[in-house]
């Protein structure tokens, strides 16, 4: 697959980094990000305000906007951060919200979607960011980027915020298949390990498997042989399994990876997120009640600013799909700006860290451990499996 | 089997219901709640402080309370409130938290639990309250009681703070069983509207069936199985039957009952909890920041108060196993005074409205249209199934 040839500066004024020489040379310094520019709620107005932000930031970043051109060059024009580090890839097709996974995995090539992973299929970007539909960007990631050797189920990672010095914890699978065998939850197990390395500077990180108790004998019998199989592959790696943990860990410092089915992450975070947002609706309404309470409100501004900052749930917007030849990082649909340049960072981090060739080495030399018949006591990240690493 | 034979009056000086006539005749006009006082995290005196505050609050209840007599008496004789309507039952073996269930469902006859469900078996009780271990308490409930007539796996609903109106919402399995199939869900959904009804006061309950997404086509194939068989129940019932919600819609107004299995709900409800109790305790923190942040919460205190009590799970204490011949209600095994307080208020509301025979009634409805191949269009309630309700 080739790249399409309608690459266009995002503003002739300003010229980017494929029209002349110095900007050639100024984006092999840079990693490349591919963004989807529609199908978000919030349009692609905020899209390109976010990667503005980003630009404005971190000036290592180059991007790649894909969507209608003519819609999104006056956008793009507006930031003159964009200026020499976005070009523009016109594709007049959007994914919207209501669209069935299936039918445009098939028939959505004319859409932004498309060509903003075409871009990561091609070697042109390490990692492609999204707001749009997840179900629609799971399905075209698994068919255009395919799986690695050896993955049957790719998996969501998403972050929560905890108790840990990090801030945030990895939940996975967030949602992208609503099962998952013994042999899936292993697979998960291993690629939250390299996420929370590259994701979260974890060096070693403590994994838990979820269940409806800590205790050994507990759950569903896949749960059990899933338990035995991470604990296999734990041995001698640099990871920590600490065995069955429940939902009240997700939040706590005990663990910084859960590993569950899609279905289980799923619902677990949606009650989390409509729980949070329940107490921060009533925090509001407390702080209205009265005049004492509005005054308390204001005095308190500067604390429940920096509280709001710790869990806002844009500072950690990405859910990253894991176990494709290639990394996707998916944004919140009703992302705005903030959220979509969290996002971008979150991209960049990963890209950065090497964490697609990492997490690829790390499949490959599991699937050669099990076709051996076991782990072995080798250091990770040294596999020189014969189906090894795809980049 | 019969009502043993050490009946003693909780204090000598305050004749109990059992101790003369007149307090006899009390008892007759009393709601009678079995209460376990063992068992639970903050011990028995919590648990004898939390009945002498609904005893002092509603005059109507009276307790046959299941424990270490030499324990219990000198406690129960501490509050005046218990004088006259609180019996003590001398029961020296204590379940524990670390007990599996199996064994103690066998080997606790002995036992605080095991005598406090026999009250409610022998038809002294109507409710029976525990702050033990879930799972003995379930296992020996299912053993001890019996399941209804009909009912394949008894189910633990659990209240969870919501915008609705009633200020709650009801989920259920909250972990009871790790499993259910299409049949399960669709007896919980009958069991949860009854509970709606009878513990949160909605005439007309709308139930929803978790999923991860509300489209009718996503989801686990028992899933769609068990949407039709609701629908279909649904017609001329009632409650409504909205179709597949989310996890966001537990804290949420859309629905008023969230039918799942026990190890997504008990997995859901400790996400929840465990994220609430973490922006609780961030809050504090921000609070306590800086010299402004402090004086803010001096202000605010009556607000967060107010705020605290809305959401406080010690106020909806109390997973109510549905299900069995007799209602038995697990109050959460860290309740001080309070939760044991708020458990007995709900197990008094529960007997007040008939709820059990009522429950029966609509199971063994459900069970008969079930043979007849399908519902009809009945008004619920009326049954005069030749295998119904048991009390």
């Amino acid at each position: 697959m080739t790249a399409r040839p309608d690459i266009t500066p995002a503003d002739a004024a300003h010229p980017g980094p494929s029209a002349d020489g110095s900007g050639a040379a100024a984006a092999n310094r840079r990693t490349v990000i591919s963004v989807d520019a529609m199908g978000g709620d919030a349009g692609p107005a905020s899209v390109v305000a976010g990667i503005a932000a980003s630009a404005q930031k971190n000036p290592d970043i180059a991007f790649i906007l894909h969507g209608p051109k003519a819609e999104l060059a006056p956008l793009v024009a507006r930031h003159r951060e964009l200026a020499g580090c976005c070009e523009l890839r016109d594709a007049p097709g959007i994914v919207t919200m209501q669209d069935k996974p299936a039918h445009v995995a098939r028939h959505g090539k004319d859409t932004s979607m498309w060509s903003a992973l075409e871009s990561v299929r091609a070697g042109e970007a390490t990692v492609c960011v999204s707001c749009g539909n997840t179900g629609a960007l799971m399905l075209m990631s698994v068919l255009r980027l395919r799986r690695l050797p050896g993955i049957y189920r790719p998996a969501i990672a998403v972050m929560w915020p905890s108790r840990n010095p990090q801030g945030f914890n990895l939940l996975m699978d967030g949602g992208a298949d609503i099962s998952a065998d013994a042999k899936d939850l292993m697979q998960y197990a291993l690629m939250g390990a390299s996420y929370a390395r590259s994701g979260l500077g974890v060096s070693r990180p403590r994994i838990g498997l979820m269940n409806v108790g800590t205790e050994e004998h507990k759950g569903r019998s896949e749960l059990r042989e899933a338990h035995d199989l991470i604990s296999a592959h734990a041995r001698g790696a640099d990871f920590d399994f600490v065995g069955f943990v429940e939902g009240r860990d997700l939040p706590g410092d005990t663990v910084d990876v859960i590993v569950t089915d899609g279905f289980t992450g799923n619902v677990a975070l949606k009650t989390g997120e409509g729980t949070a947002t329940l107490i921060a609706d009533l925090l509001r309404e407390a702080f209205q009640y009265s005049i004492l309470s509005r005054i308390a409100a204001l005095l308190a501004y500067p604390s429940l600013r920096r509280l709001k900052k710790r869990i806002d749930p844009r500072r950690v917007n990405g859910g990253v799909f894991l176990g494709l030849n290639g990394t996707v990082v998916k944004s919140h649909g009703a992302a705005d700006a903030t959220g979509v340049s969290a996002a971008v960072k979150l991209a960049f981090k990963l890209a950065q860290t090497g964490f697609s060739e990492k997490l690829a080495e790390r499949v490959a030399k599991a699937t050669l451990m099990a076709q051996d018949g076991g782990p072995d006591d080798d250091a990770p990240g040294q596999s020189d499996a014969p189906n090894g690493a795809k980049t």
